[in-house]
C-alpha cells in the first residue's frame, strides 16, 4: 500500500467532514481516533470514499502509514489533550514533519507549542478552520499560521479543499506561530458581534413592532439579496421560518434564550483589552450572552423593574441601514484587533488577504469583505477601516438609520448592547477633542499622575497641587 | 532602641504618606528604601514624627529592628519587583511574620506568593489602599487579604490609621490570599465607570450645551450637595474651576484629552469576562481609555467622518438623574464582580462590610455606599443590587432621565459609551425572555451546537437538521 498523503486524528464532526473533503479531492488520507470503536462506523458511512481513506488503530501505524516529511492533522479538543496527543505522537516522528492543530486553541498555547516543538525540528501549525461542519465537508475557510516549510507542505492539498470565491481558494499561510488560530480567534469574535446585532433586530421587531418569526424570517431572506447579504442573514431568514415538529410553534419560539458560549469571543475581549483595542461590540456580543445565561435573575428582574417595551420608531430599511452601519463598525473592529497583534507579534498581517479568505466558506463571509479587502489594498488613513473612502461614505449614509434605531431603543426599553456599542465606539473616534481631558484632571487630583499639555510633550500637573 | 511595631518598604509616594500616618498615630515604624539616598530626604520631611520613624539603610538591619512576629509593608511597583524583594527578605524572617503588598497587584500574583510563602510559615497579605496620597496619610480605605494571624497582626494598626465613616475604621479582612487585591482591583474598576460617566455628563454640556468649564464646574459643586455626592464629583467640580497659570485659559481646556491606566481597569474588565460577568461600564470606560489614547487618529477621523454635534435636549437636573442611575447600576455591576469570584475562590465576601468599608477615605467613596451596605443587609432578590427595594424604586426613577439623556446623545452625535452601556444592560436585564434564542438557533444552524428547549432540560437540535 502506497503511503498517505496526510493524516486525520480525530473522527469528530469537523474531522471527519475535513478527511473527507480531502479524500473527495483524490488525497490519501490515513485516519484514526482516540475511541478506535469509532473509526469502522466513518469507514461505513464514507461510502464510495473508503478507498481513499485509511483507517489505523495503533498510534504508531498511522504514522509508519504516511508519507515523509508527514503531515498530521489533530481536530480533537483543544487544551490538555492537545499537549497528551504531541507527547505520544512526538517521539514517533522525524525532523521535518508538521504537526497542525486544527481547532478553536488559544494561539498563545499554540506559539508555546510551536517552540517546543522546534527544538526537534518538528513543525506545529495552528490552523483556524470556519464553516462549520457543511463547510469543512464541502469546503472551509482556512487560517493558516506556523513556518514556510510547513505551507509548502499543506498548500497543494489545502488549497484543494478549501471554499473558493470567484475561484480564489479561501485558505492562505497568514504568519508564523499563532497568527493562524489568533485570526480565527477574532473572526469568531465578529461572528459573536455580528450574530448579536441580528438578535438585536429581531427582538426589535418581536418586542417593538409585534412581528411573527415568519415575518422576520423573510424580511432576513430580502437582506440577503441586497447589501447585507451574508451567511448569517440567511441562515437567520431560514431558521426563523421553521416550525416546531412537536409544537407546532415557530421553532425560535421554544428555544430557549440562553446562549452557550465556547471560549473564542471571551479570548477576543481579553486579547483586545490588554493590547488597548477595546473591541466593544465584541464584548457587547460576549456579554449579552453571559447574561442570557441568567435566566432566573432575568424574570426576576421583570418582575421587580418591569419589561414593558414600547413600539420602536424604525422601519424594516431603516433597521437595514443600522445593520449595515453596525457590521461595518463591527468588522472594523476586529481588523484594529489584527493590526494590534500583528504589531504585537511581529507577524506582518495581510489584511486584504485575510478580508479574502473570509469571503467564501466561513462563517461571516458576506458581501462586505469584497469592499474590505479593496479598501485594504487602497489607501487607508490612519490604517483605519472606517476612514476608507467607500466606508466612510457608507457610514455617513447608514449611520443616521443606526442613531435612529438607537435612539427609539433606548427611548423604548429595548436592550440594544451592540448596536448602541457601535455608534458609541463611532461617535468617540470622530471626537478631535475628546473629554479625556477630564479624566486626566481627576488621575492628577487624586493621585498626582500627572498629565500632557496639548501639544507639548511631557509631565505636567495641575495648579491645584500648587 | 525598643523594637518597631511595622516596617514599611519603599519610601514613594504612598509609602511616605503612609509611614508618617502610622507615625502619627504614635507607632515606631521602621522605614528603609531600595534607594537609601531618599531616606534622609523623608526624614527631614518628617519633622516633628522623626521620633516614631526608625530609618535603616541595610534590609538586614532593618528586620532585626522590628518586634516579632514581624510586619512589613511594601510599598513598591507590583509585579516582578515585589517577588525581587520576598526573596531578598524570605531568609530573613521567621515563622509568623507577615509581609504586606501594598501596591495593586494581580490577585493571582497574589495568591501563588500567599501559597509560596505558606511553605516557609511566612504569611503574605495583599492589602489595596486607595485614597491617593492623601488619603494615606490622613486615613485611606483599606481592604486586606491574607491570613486570619496576619489581620490579628494588623488590626491594632489599620483600624488606627484608616479614614472613618461615623466613627467605623474604613479597613476589615475580606479573606484569604487574594481577596483583599481583588477587591481593590474591582474597586478601581467602579472608579474607572464613575469617572467616565463623569466625563460623558462633562462631554454632553461641553459640545452639546456649550457651557464653560466653570459653569460645569458649578453644577458638579452642587450635585456634591445631593445624592451624588461623592469624592469624584467633588474634585470634578473644583479641577474645573482652575485656571491654567500659563495661558489664563481654564486649566481642563489645555490638558491632552488622551487618559493614562496603569491596568486594574483592564483587569477588572479581563476577571470580569473570564467569570462570565461583563461589567459593561467598565468596559466601555477602559475602552473610552484607550481609544482617548489614539489622538491622532481621531483628528484624522473627525476630518473624514465630520465631528458635527447637535445640542442635546436635557437640563442639568436631568443629567443629573441620568448620572444617579449610571452610578447605582455601575455599583451594581462591581458587586456582581465580586459575588462571582467569591463564589469562584471561595472567599465568601462580605459584600456589605465592603461597601461600609468604601464609604470613607476611598477614591469611590459616595452617598450611596451607605444604602449599598444596607441593601446588602437586607433581602436581595437574586443577590443582584438592583432588585433590592430601594434601588429598584432608584432606578424607576431616574432611568427615565437615562433614557433621555441618551437617546439624545445618540440622536446629536455625542459619544456616551458608559451611560448606553448601563442602559443596555440594565435592559437585558430585565428581559424575561430575550433575544438568545436566535443566537442559539444559529449556532445549532451552522455548528449542530444544541439548545436547550423552553422549560426542559437537555440538548436538542431545529428541524433544520432533520
Amino acid at each position: 500500500m502506497s503511503k498517505s498523503q496526510i493524516g486525520v486524528y480525530g473522527l469528530g464532526t469537523m474531522g471527519s467532514a475535513l478527511a473527507l473533503n480531502m479524500a473527495d479531492h483524490g488525497f490519501d488520507v490515513a485516519v484514526t481516533n482516540r475511541e478506535t470503536d469509532w473509526i469502522a462506523g466513518f469507514m461505513a458511512e464514507a461510502g464510495d470514499l473508503a478507498g481513499k481513506l485509511h483507517p489505523y488503530d495503533k498510534l504508531k501505524d498511522f504514522v509508519a502509514g504516511l508519507a515523509t516529511p508527514r503531515i498530521i492533522l489533530f481536530m480533537i479538543p483543544s487544551g490538555k489533550p492537545m499537549d497528551m496527543m504531541i507527547e505520544s505522537i512526538a517521539p514517533l516522528l522525524e525532523a521535518g514533519d508538521t504537526i497542525i492543530d486544527g481547532g478553536n486553541a488559544d494561539f498563545h498555547a499554540t506559539r508555546r507549542r510551536a517552540q517546543t516543538l522546534q527544538a526537534q525540528d518538528l513543525h506545529f501549525v495552528g490552523m483556524g478552520v470556519s464553516g462549520g461542519e457543511k463547510g469543512a465537508r464541502f469546503g472551509p475557510s482556512m487560517m493558516v499560521g506556523g513556518t514556510a516549510h510547513s505551507w509548502q507542505q499543506l498548500r497543494p492539498i489545502l488549497r484543494r479543499i478549501a471554499a473558493r470565491f470567484e475561484g480564489d481558494p479561501c485558505v492562505d499561510h497568514l504568519g508564523p506561530d499563532g497568527a493562524g488560530h489568533f485570526v480565527k480567534t477574532v473572526h469568531n469574535g465578529i461572528e459573536y458581534a455580528d450574530m448579536q446585532v441580528i438578535a438585536e433586530v429581531y427582538g426589535l421587531l418581536r418586542n417593538g413592532a409585534a412581528w411573527t418569526p415568519a415575518q422576520i424570517g423573510e424580511m432576513f431572506e430580502r437582506w440577503d439579496r441586497g447589501p447585507l447579504k451574508s451567511y448569517l442573514v440567511e441562515i437567520t431568514g431560514k431558521a426563523l421560518q421553521y416550525d416546531d415538529p412537536v409544537t407546532g410553534h415557530p421553532m425560535v419560539d421554544v428555544i430557549k434564550d440562553a446562549a452557550g458560549q465556547k471560549g473564542t469571543g471571551r479570548w477576543t475581549v481579553v486579547e483586545a483589552v490588554r493590547m488597548g483595542q477595546s473591541a466593544n461590540m465584541i464584548e457587547a456580543a460576549v456579554g449579552a450572552r453571559s447574561w442570557s445565561s441568567e435566566k432566573d435573575t432575568r424574570q426576576q428582574a421583570q418582575a421587580i423593574l418591569g419589561g414593558a417595551r414600547s413600539a420602536i420608531d424604525a422601519d424594516a430599511d431603516t433597521l437595514a441601514e443600522a445593520f449595515l452601519a453596525s457590521r461595518v463598525l463591527c468588522y472594523a473592529q476586529g481588523f484594529r484587533i489584527l493590526a494590534a497583534a500583528s504589531v504585537e507579534y511581529d507577524w506582518t498581517l495581510d489584511f486584504a488577504r485575510i478580508a479574502e479568505i473570509w469571503r467564501a466558506g466561513c462563517i461571516i463571509r458576506s458581501a462586505l469583505l469584497d469592499d474590505i479587502s479593496e479598501a485594504f489594498r487602497g489607501d487607508l488613513p490612519a490604517g483605519q477601516l472606517i476612514l476608507a473612502p467607500k466606508f466612510a461614505e457608507m457610514l455617513a449614509r447608514t449611520v443616521p438609520a443606526l442613531r435612529q434605531v438607537v435612539a427609539s431603543a433606548v427611548h423604548g426599553g429595548h436592550a440594544v448592547p451592540a448596536m448602541s456599542a457601535a455608534l458609541a465606539w463611532y461617535d468617540t473616534m470622530r471626537q478631535g477633542f475628546g473629554t479625556a481631558n477630564i479624566i486626566q484632571a481627576q488621575r492628577d487630583f487624586f493621585g498626582h499622575h500627572g498629565f500632557e499639555r496639548l501639544g507639548e510633550e511631557g509631565k505636567h500637573h495641575g495648579p491645584w497641587w500648587d
